[in-house]
């Protein structure tokens, strides 16, 4: 998407055929970065210090990173230490070991000579295909907003509300919830975002904002704490939000807080949609409480701040007492009994085992 | 309650006899600092620019910014301006007018000479009653804390967890939501407080973590959006917070996000709730989504944060890209259904009219 005049993917290969270039997404909102890594132990930092972040683009890099160990040394044991050490990154998102899983299918087989070649080639096609279906998904999920538009009487703006990054930044482009947003806004009906800060990393207010910012779509930044009321007053059309992990029941993991939005959107009759790619199924999860690790993440992500200062600089703050416990669960579950809909890049499902069984009748 | 080893008020009578002294909240957690006022206009602001907030101390400082007016001019006229910019600093609790109808049918009959006499008397009576019926709450209160101890076997610690600050500093002294806390923490059983952070204006991570570490009780500051999922996962007993005004239905209006909490709690079964005193009950309001203001507050709350450096200078820092617009409502309504139980000085009940006529048949 945009950036400025120019348009921008969150992930491609270097000018050198062979290191990867990111957005560093920690600079955010306050600096445009990009950052150029050379290494698995740069991918693998990319990942687990959130330069890059949200389920595909973790995957993304993680396809580079197997690339990037390969171009170092293309024995089976440095491909298996790389894929080691990019899955110890961070545990919840399963497009990780998707993509790890889909280098491996790729490399098994291919004579060393060849490996380097083989894998920028499933890394690139990894990409390729994460941007065709985040396009998919967002055609998909025009349909819904449209509804949305109707049931106003094709007046205002359709408002929606969105948690966390689930944008062109958590993708390799198009983003999985912004994705209809973005086709929205482009052709028609006119939409307003309803974007929720997203503590304790704020990757509403620094990232989603950022990005609807850069390409001109209207929205408005709200505490996590805001959005049930501005639905029990009728101002949110319906909520869109990605996954980090969808099991095959339907059930929906995702950033820390999701789980109250949808209690809110069920308890006012607000759709609640959750647009996410195939590689965000996990079809061997069951029981989403037991099988689904939630990441712990620092105390300090909920007891600092890092935002810039009247004069420009960056400076992170303690907004607690001095010493004061902090828990940072990052991810939480929410059941498909409150989701409205799955909107996949096949089209749109019931959240439920049958609903995904006839988008994905192969497995 | 405890500062070190000082016993504190959030408001009392300077050594004058006149001027009214204050805890500076908007200063904490960073520094303890006491601020005096002397005049109508530095309540008005002290209450307008949340140096003192919480119902009950909105209402309390209320009387005193009575008192200050009429030291300087014991006129009808000069207790009218005051009531008038008084009730306009903030509009959802309902405290702050309870406090100046009180302060004026105290008044009213009084010779001018008799007035500051009057006023300053009646104004300890608000802050005695206020220390008097939170107390009792807390006992009333302390029964629910200890059921949830028997229900877990009385093992471990009983977690509560609470929005925003209604302890000590929302009230004079011992808090709605946490008089029931402290008395627990004070003779068992043992209590554990999740602390949710309150976004925008912190008050949870600044306020209610700063009086419970003072006090000794353990206590883990969460983001908000965290809460679900610890009552998901079984880690909450109950949930306990203030209110700012109740309905004679039963219906809570409190700061923004506790509905997201009541939601949650009713969906994991977890009892939800809420402190009050009578002087927060709104016997007029009937519909709690048409009868009550919800204040909006300044979107810069939203896009900004405050906090203390690693050098220990106050910084304020913007998170949100610059000219994101915010919107910032202040307050939310819980609807009865989801409240488990109303506490009050009187006693426990239902969340209902019935309930309500049953503590105070007076009305």
């Amino acid at each position: 998407m945009k950036v400025g005049e120019q348009h921008y993917r969150t992930i491609w290969v270097a000018e050198d055929g062979r290191s990867v270039e990111i957005i560093d997404q920690t600079e955010l909102p306050h600096r445009f970065a990009t950052l150029r890594l050379t290494s698995t132990a740069d991918a693998a930092r990319a990942i687990r210090t959130m330069q890059v972040r949200g389920a595909p683009l973790i995957g993304a890099t993680a396809a580079y990173g197997i690339c990037l160990a390969l171009v170092e040394d293309s024995s089976d044991a440095a491909l298996e230490e790389a894929c080691a050490a990019l899955a110890a990154t961070r545990p919840t998102a399963v497009n990780l070991a998707w993509a790890l899983s889909e280098m491996r299918a790729a490399l098994a087989g291919t004579r060393r000579n060849d490996r380097v070649g083989v894998a920028y080639e499933k890394a690139a096609a990894i990409c390729e295909d994460d941007v065709a279906t985040c396009r998919a998904i967002g055609e998909h999920g025009l349909g819904l907003i449209e509804t949305a538009w109707e049931r106003r009487g094709r007046s205002g703006a359709v408002n929606v509300l969105t948690h966390c990054n689930a944008g062109w930044l958590a993708t390799v482009d198009w983003g999985t919830a912004l994705a209809p947003v973005y086709l929205a806004h482009d052709r028609g009906p006119p939409v307003h975002v309803w974007v929720d800060e997203t503590r304790p990393r704020g990757q509403g207010a620094a990232l989603t904002a950022w990005e609807l910012g850069c390409h001109g779509v209207p929205h408005t930044v709200i505490a996590d704490n805001a959005g049930g009321h501005l639905m029990q007053r009728g101002l949110v059309d319906c909520c869109i939000t990605g996954s980090d992990r969808t099991t095959a029941r339907g059930d929906v993991c995702n950033k820390i807080g999701t789980y109250l939005k949808a209690l809110a959107a069920h308890d006012n009759r607000v759709p609640f949609y959750v647009a996410l790619p195939h590689s965000t199924i996990d079809w061997a999860a069951d029981d989403s409480f037991t099988d689904i690790p939630i990441e712990e993440r620092a105390p300090e992500e909920v007891t600092t701040i890092t935002g810039r200062t009247a004069t420009g600089a960056v400076e992170t703050v303690t907004i607690a007492p001095e010493g004061a416990a902090a828990s940072n669960p990052a991810f939480d579950v929410t059941p498909a009994r409150l989701v409205s809909a799955l909107i996949t890049e096949r089209g749109v499902c019931e959240a439920s085992a049958e609903g995904l069984a006839s988008l994905y009748p192969e497995r």
